[in-house]
């Protein structure tokens, strides 16, 4: 009996590495990080396609129930639902589309976050020519039951944009 | 030697959950986010005093080596010595100070992410009064060392606002 006592307790003490050491490891953080990131390229390419689709619903569904949208020049809009209501009054004009470029995504356990740019096309929209509106941002992700969701986005623009004056 | 032996392999294996299980588990990320949200809420205090104080160095101080500052309407700024030269070029009014309210802080090991709202208070200048700009932010935080440092900060006002016309 002894002898596997000791094996096991060796076992036991070499496999059980303080967590602070074995989990926060640079290596193991770069992985986490890059996993993270693949993750969300591929929910930024449906995100970039349910806005060109104008589908707010399931841009709404990409974040998480409680989620926070923080859209500049206006109040944060707490919520998914809230968030639908949000996008449906088109704070953008119809056939907006964005494209995402996640610059840096850094992941830990079930918290990731990443910071990009984003370019806005805009179509052109009477005397307005059609634009695009250069900017970045920062998304909280959480890791819920194995899925990426937003738990908080801030961005803003690159540079002061006024709406076009109406015909 | 055999039941103090048992006692070490029960004793460890009681104290080694799963990493996954044991760190990430509600309790512990509540317990990691409270001591952030306490350690956060005073360095924007300090932070505040900074702004307030018009020490740019120290706020530039305040971001990692290599963090990222994202100004709504102005590209991102890089680096400490960047974002102290942004600021030393006075991009809000002298006498101008900031409150921050975290609302929300999340950590997991040696990340965070804060979530809140700040007022700005400018002074009142030629024709134009004294006004209070309000909007909302989310701070990417590192914990280089010991020390939470800003690795990238995101905001934008509530409204939208343009600078008072000159006298």
């Amino acid at each position: 009996m002894r002898l596997p006592l000791f094996i096991a307790a060796v076992a036991l003490t070499s496999a059980c590495q303080p967590v602070s050491t074995a989990e926060y490891d640079s290596n193991a953080l770069a992985r986490a990080s890059a996993d993270a990131h693949k993750a969300i390229d591929a929910i930024n390419v449906r995100y970039q396609r349910f806005v060109a689709e104008n589908m707010p619903d399931s841009v709404a569904a990409l974040f998480m129930e409680d989620g926070v949208m923080m859209p500049p020049n206006a109040p944060a809009v707490t919520g998914r639902a809230a968030i639908r209501d949000y996008l449906a009054n088109g704070p953008t004009p119809e056939g907006t589309t964005v494209t995402f470029t996640a610059i840096d995504v850094q992941a830990v356990g079930p918290m990731a976050v990443e910071r990009g740019s984003y370019v806005f096309a805009m179509p052109a929209m009477g005397p307005s020519p059609a634009m695009a509106i250069h900017g970045k941002y920062l998304v909280h992700w959480r890791d819920v039951d194995g899925t990426w969701l937003q738990a908080s986005t801030s961005w803003s623009d690159d540079a002061p944009w006024t709406p076009p004056a109406g015909p």
